[in-house]
C-alpha cells in the first residue's frame, strides 16, 4: 500500500489550525501569573481532556482511550492489520507552568494526522496522538507512558510508605480504575514507533540561533530524600555552639552540594528542591530536616557515582553538626538511548526542508524515555526563547512551532511509508 | 491580722504528696518517647486542666477560671478585702515536651497553698496557684498572662493576614469565648504581686552546682519571618550558575547569621526554626523559601540591632543569589525586669533556708514577663540537669525541685505577712 498522492514533499502542516487550538487550550487553567496550571487529574486536566477528544472528533478520528488514562486520536489505516506509528506528549502541567511542555507535542501529533486526513493520503500504518497521563508527576511521574510500557507495578498506585489513597481517588474521579492500569500495556509487535515534538527547555538551541534538535539520549534521573537527625530542645536557652540542629546542617548540605557538582560533575544537574523541617517551632531546636534532591547526568555510571559522592558528603555534613543523616532514593529513571535510524531520519528530513539542526542530550525527562523500552522512539526539539521553563514566561517563537510541526510530520511520514516494522 | 502559728520558719512542703501530682500529671499526654504533649487547648491540656481542677477540690480550694482559660485554686483570706498573691506557671507543653517544664511552678504553687492551709495559717491576703492558658504558644505564646494582664488584642485572635479559625474553634471547644478573653484583665489594685517557680532550662545552674536561681531579668524576643523570593523553571534544564534559587539563598542565610551572632552578638541568641519552600517540586527550582528566625538578646537596644543586622545580612545573601528577600515581624515581647524587692526577698530566704543560689538572666520566655507589667513579679529557677529542655529528656533532681518549692513557700509567706501591697 502506498500513498496516493505523489506531492508529499510540499506537504505542510497547518499554521493557523494548530495555533487556534493553542489558543484555546491555554485558556483552560490559566493562572494570573499569565501561565497555566493543568496537574494531572484535577479539573482542569479533565477539562484539556474533554477539549482534546472534541478536537479528534471535529477531525473525524476515532477516539481512543486505554486503561491508564491516556487518550488518543487515531486515523486508521485501511490494512486493519497495520501496525500503529505513535506520536505525541502530554496535556498536564506543573503548578503554574508554561503553555507550550508537553502541549506541542499533543497538538502537532493532532495536527499532522488532520494534515494527512485532509491530503487523503492512504497509509500502511495506523497514526495515532496521543496525550500521555501525568507526565510531570503531579502523583506519578510519567504515569500514562509507564502504563502504556507494561512498566506500572502495584507500588505505583499501593506503596504502603506513602497514602496512596488520594491518588487512587484523584484516578476513579477521573473515571480510570487504578487496579486496572496494568491492562493499559501495549504489544510492541502492534507498534511502530513513536515520535515525540518537545520544547527544549534549556537554552542551548537558542543561544545557537537553531531551529530544531535531534535528541540522542535522555538522561538519567534519580531522585533522593536525605533525613538529618539532631536533637530538640529549648532554643533560648542552648547554646548555639552546643546544638544538634538539623536545619543548619542541611542548610551546610546543600551548598555543599551545588559545589561538589559544579567542581566535579560538570555534566551532571541537581536540584535541592524542598526542605520539611521538625519540629518547626519558633522556640525549639530543629531535630529533623528532609532533604528532595534530584540528580541527572547522561551517564548512568557517572549518575551513580554522583549521588554516592553526595552520600558521602551527607554523612561529613552530619559530623561536623553531630548529626546522623540517613539517605533513601525514591525514585530512578535510568537514562534512554534514542532509536539511531530515527535520528537519521529526522536529519535527513531536517535538511530536505532547510531546517537548521544539531544533535542534542535531553537533561529533562519524557514520556520518549519510557516507550523507547517499548518500541524505536525519536524526539525532536525546538528552541525555549532563553530556555524558560516550567514557568508562566516558558515561549517559543512559533515559527519554530511550526518548523518543529512540519519536522514531525515528515519524519512520520517516512516511517509510515518506509520502515515501519 | 497575723498568722495563728509562731514556728512559720520551719514550715516545708510536702514532698511526697507533690511527688505523687507529678507523677500522675506525667501520664497525661505521655510520648512513647517519654516525653509528655499537652499542647494548648488539645485534649490532653483539657484532661490536665480537669485533673487539676480534681486536686483543687481535694485541697479544698476555691475553683476559679476567668475568660482566657487560665485555671486557679484560692485559699481565701478571712479578710473579704484582702488582695490575692498569685503563684503558678503553666501546664500546656510544646509537642513531645519533658515533665517539668511549667508543671512544677503549677503543682509547688498548689502544694504551698495546701501547705499553708493545713498549719492552719491565717494569711491577709488570698492566695491562688494558678495554670495560665497556652504559655508555649501552641496558638499565641503566653496568652493566659496576656489575658490576665489586659494587654491581648483583636488580632491575637483574629488577624486577618492569618487564619485564627481554628484557634477559635479550639478556644470554643475548650469552653472559652475568643471574644471575652479582654474580660479575664485583672486590676493591679487587686494583687499582692506574682511568684513563679520554673526549670532553668539552660545549664548555668547545672554546672555550677546551685540550688536555685534569681532571676532577674527575661530578655526580650523578636520571631520574623525572612521570605526569599527568586525564579523557578525546570531544574533539569537550567544550568546551576543561571538560577535564582530560593533555598540556595535561604541556606546560605542561615549559616551567615549563625556566624553573624556567634561574632557580634554572644549575648544573643538565635534560631533558625523552619524553612517552607515554594513550590517544593523534585524538578522545579525553589522560587521561594520563607524562614522563621527568632532572636533573643537581654538588652532592648541590643536585640533592635541584632534584628536589624540580620535584615541587612538577609540583603547582603539575597543579592549574591539574584535574589530578593522581605522580612517581618511577627511577634516581639520586650524584655522585662523582675522587682528587686522580691528578688531580695527571696535571697533572703535562701539564706535562711540553706539554699545555694545566683542571680540570672532567663533566656526563655515566662508567664511572669507578662505578669510584671501588672504587679511586682518574682521568679526562682530550678537546675536542669544538663540544661536540656523542651525534650522528653528535661529532667531535674527531685531535691532541687522540693528546695525550689520550699523557697517560693517562705517568699510567698513573706511577701503575704509583710510586704503585700
Amino acid at each position: 500500500m502506498r500513498p496516493i498522492v505523489s506531492d508529499i514533499p510540499k506537504l505542510r502542516i497547518n499554521s493557523e489550525r494548530l495555533k487556534a487550538d493553542f489558543d484555546a487550550l491555554a485558556e483552560i487553567g490559566a493562572t494570573r501569573a499569565g501561565g497555566v496550571s493543568r496537574q494531572a487529574l484535577s479539573t482542569e486536566d479533565i477539562e484539556a481532556r474533554m477539549w482534546f477528544a472534541d478536537r479528534i472528533d471535529d477531525a473525524g478520528l476515532c477516539l481512543r482511550d486505554d486503561d491508564v488514562g491516556n487518550l488518543s486520536g487515531v486515523l486508521l489505516s485501511e490494512d486493519s492489520d497495520a501496525k500503529t506509528l505513535l506520536l505525541g506528549s502530554h496535556l498536564d502541567t506543573v503548578p503554574n507552568g508554561g503553555h507550550y511542555d508537553g502541549v506541542i507535542g499533543v497538538l502537532a501529533a493532532l495536527e499532522c494526522l488532520r494534515t494527512v486526513k485532509e491530503a487523503g493520503l492512504k497509509l500502511p500504518v495506523h497514526l495515532e496522538a496521543i496525550d500521555f497521563t501525568d507526565e510531570e508527576g503531579c502523583w506519578q511521574s510519567l504515569f500514562g507512558s509507564l502504563g502504556l510500557a507494561g512498566m506500572l507495578n502495584s507500588t505505583h498506585i499501593n506503596d504502603v510508605e506513602e497514602n496512596h489513597a488520594p491518588f487512587r481517588a484523584a484516578l476513579f474521579r477521573a473515571g480510570i480504575n487504578p487496579y486496572a492500569v496494568s491492562k493499559a500495556k501495549r504489544d510492541s509487535d502492534t507498534l511502530a514507533g513513536f515520535l515525540e515534538l518537545h520544547i527544549e527547555q534549556g537554552r542551548r538551541l537558542d543561544d545557537a540561533g537553531l531551529d530544531v534538535g535531534l535528541v540522542t539520549e535522555i538522561v538519567g534521573r534519580t531522585t533522593s530524600l536525605f533525613t538529618f537527625y539532631g536533637e530538640t530542645g529549648h532554643s533560648a536557652t542552648t547554646e548555639i555552639d552546643k546544638r544538634k540542629d538539623a536545619l543548619q546542617g542541611v542548610a551546610h548540605f546543600i551548598l555543599r552540594a551545588y559545589g561538589l557538582i559544579r567542581d566535579q560533575y560538570p555534566m551532571g544537574m541537581l536540584n535541592c528542591a524542598d526542605v520539611k523541617v521538625q519540629p518547626g517551632v519558633y522556640n525549639m531546636i530543629p531535630d529533623k530536616a528532609t532533604l528532595t534532591v534530584e540528580c541527572r547526568h547522561p551517564g548512568e555510571e557517572a549518575l551513580a557515582e554522583m549521588v554516592g559522592a553526595l552520600i558521602r558528603l551527607s554523612r561529613e555534613c552530619a559530623v561536623e553538626y553531630t548529626l546522623t543523616v540517613n539517605s533513601q532514593r525514591i525514585a530512578h529513571m535510568p537514562a534512554a538511548t534514542m532509536s539511531p535510524l530515527i535520528v537519521q531520519r529526522v536529519e535527513s528530513v531536517c535538511k530536505r526542508l532547510g531546517v537548521s539542526n544539531q544533535s542534542l542530550i535531553s537533561y529533562a525527562g519524557h514520556d520518549a524515555q519510557i516507550i523507547s523500552n517499548l518500541t524505536p522512539t525519536g524526539m525532536i526539539f525546538i528552541p525555549s526563547v532563553k530556555g524558560v521553563s516550567h514557568n508562566p514566561k516558558e515561549y517559543c517563537e512559533w515559527e519554530n512551532v511550526v518548523k518543529g510541526a512540519d519536522v514531525l510530520l515528515h519524519t512520520m511520514l517516512e516511517l509510515a511509508t518506509g520502515d515501519a516494522k
